[in-house]
């Protein structure tokens, strides 16, 4: 097992040497400026860490990991069209620095290059690899799809908010780790545990998310604080809270969510003492400690060095350990 | 071999057959809708001609067939986004009759769910399909920025003007050809010589287009007759007259080619008259006959039966046989 760091920069460095110059200019150069706008890295991460883990020179899962990249970054240029977001990592998106047609035509190249760095792998992983990318992909859009109709709904059940949760982001998780269990050519049984671990994990992770957007601390959370409430999303804290509270403190809520006042300050403390009281803060720390532990759980089925089930516990631990 | 009309309807009962109410249906309507606009169904029905002409039960390349429609209509719907098209196939377009982020994401979804539909054939076929079909689809996205920046240019090549239309629209048609070949395991050298067959023919086609857009009979051609004029589009007849035409013709054009006026008449008699004065016209005629030709050249080539090859040229010559 290498560190985190070690996987980052080979990462890092096989990617640049993908961002070649290519013609027609004005379809790749967008392509290249997001996959170099920066990012943490995690999926590509995971599915080099999971081929080790399943005994694979992680060099091996490089074109599978660079696949999760591209494609993800695909789905940043698409809905930040949709979300008519000005910007991505503090810089321009590929729609503001260009236009939305090229950020379409841009988007689907890059979900058809995503394909293509399956090419170099054998006809049994090529496909395996592919299949599990459909799907996942298909997935990913149609959580992309619930998240906007969710927009325009009041009845959205915790359930459903769950699967979008899910579809939109945990299912990438999951399918970077199988994929790098795929390379690895570790036994079926072996690919569905890490597969739900890694979505498990990624379902946690957005909760956590929806958690520190009201919660967190300003000086550690990437985004904006409150930003989640400012927008009136609905998120797992609001449908928890509007599930708890007795209709006056509903009503309130409800109100709250219909207003767009200059200064939000207000309207933010309000709605956050309403997460509490309800009981909604606490119920959505119970629900991301669930889906983490409900991750570490599938550990125990592998069978995988005690050193690397630590490596995953570890992970995983670390990227909940945002200050909460 | 079985009729054009033949594959065309047991292609169609497949098509409806896939099309079967799926959640999120906002998602899904919308791929429904296009899919079902109609339309010659060209493509597919190469798919199933030519795996029948390399011994193949046609039924077997239905996948295949879909895949390359399922392509063909997520091209047109992202296409009539980037062009602002409010109609296709005297319908609304997608982002008309729902809107611009529907029409992207589902369009998206129509992308991925062409590559799902080779998952039925056995790991070489799936590989080789999914191979040709991102090359394919590559260069299809090359093409269609090559003509976004042929708008812009003033000195766009002969050359330049092929390879455009040869990845924008004719690659396809050889790809849904060697698909058919693919999925009866024809020979590399057979498969190649398809894809030629199919590609030249599509030059052909595309060629031919541009010149009915001027010369065409308006009772017989699908589209409105002078539309590229009207648009002041670059076609092969306009850059062959500039190349053609002696200093003040070409100033003439270029003067025509600046201007929009509200009665388009005179101006389309006006441009017309000058690509047939320089030779543009008759040198138009030439390429489409040698690009014909060339298609038919490579059918000498193919070991099938000389029923096979006369179909192909049959088909060929039907195809070519719009009213010039």
């Amino acid at each position: 097992m290498q560190t985190i760091q070690t996987y980052h920069d080979a990462f890092v460095t096989y990617l640049n040497t993908f961002v070649k110059p290519k013609e027609p200019k004005a379809l790749y150069e967008p392509i290249h400026y997001i996959l170099q706008l920066g990012g943490k890295r995690l999926r590509p991460i995971l599915t080099l860490m999971t081929a080790e883990i399943f005994e694979c020179d992680f060099e091996k899962a490089m074109d599978a990991a660079l696949s999760v990249e591209v494609f993800h970054n695909f789905s940043l240029v698409h809905d930040d069209i949709m979300d008519a977001a000005p910007l991505r990592r503090g810089q321009d998106t590929v729609h503001t620095k260009w236009d939305v047609n090229t950020a379409i035509l841009s988007g689907d190249a890059m979900l058809i290059m995503a394909y293509q760095l399956f090419e170099n792998y054998k006809p049994d992983t090529f496909r395996g690899l592919a299949k599990l990318f459909s799907k996942t992909a298909l997935e990913v859009c149609e959580g992309q799809q619930y998240d906007v109709d969710f927009e325009t709904r009041d009845d959205v059940s915790i359930a459903e908010y769950l699967k979008m949760i899910e579809f939109k982001t945990a299912v990438l998780v999951g399918a970077a780790m199988k994929m790098g269990a795929i390379v690895a050519e570790a036994s079926e049984a072996c690919q569905e545990a890490i597969y739900d671990f890694g979505k498990n994990l990624g379902i946690a992770f957005q909760l956590q998310d929806d958690y520190l957007d009201a919660f967190g601390d300003p000086s550690t959370f990437g985004k904006q604080v409150g930003g989640d409430i400012i927008e009136n999303k609905k998120t797992f804290l609001y449908i928890k809270a509007i599930e708890f509270s007795n209709t006056s403190d509903r009503r309130q809520l409800e109100h709250l969510y219909g207003v767009n006042p200059t200064d939000n300050y207000d309207k933010i403390e309000a709605i956050k003492q309403l997460f509490v009281s309800s009981g909604a803060a606490e119920a959505t720390k119970q629900e991301i400690y669930a889906y983490t532990e409900k991750a570490f759980s599938v550990l125990d089925q592998l069978k995988i060095s005690e050193t690397s089930k630590s490596a995953l516990r570890q992970f995983g631990n670390d990227l909940m350990k945002r200050d909460v």
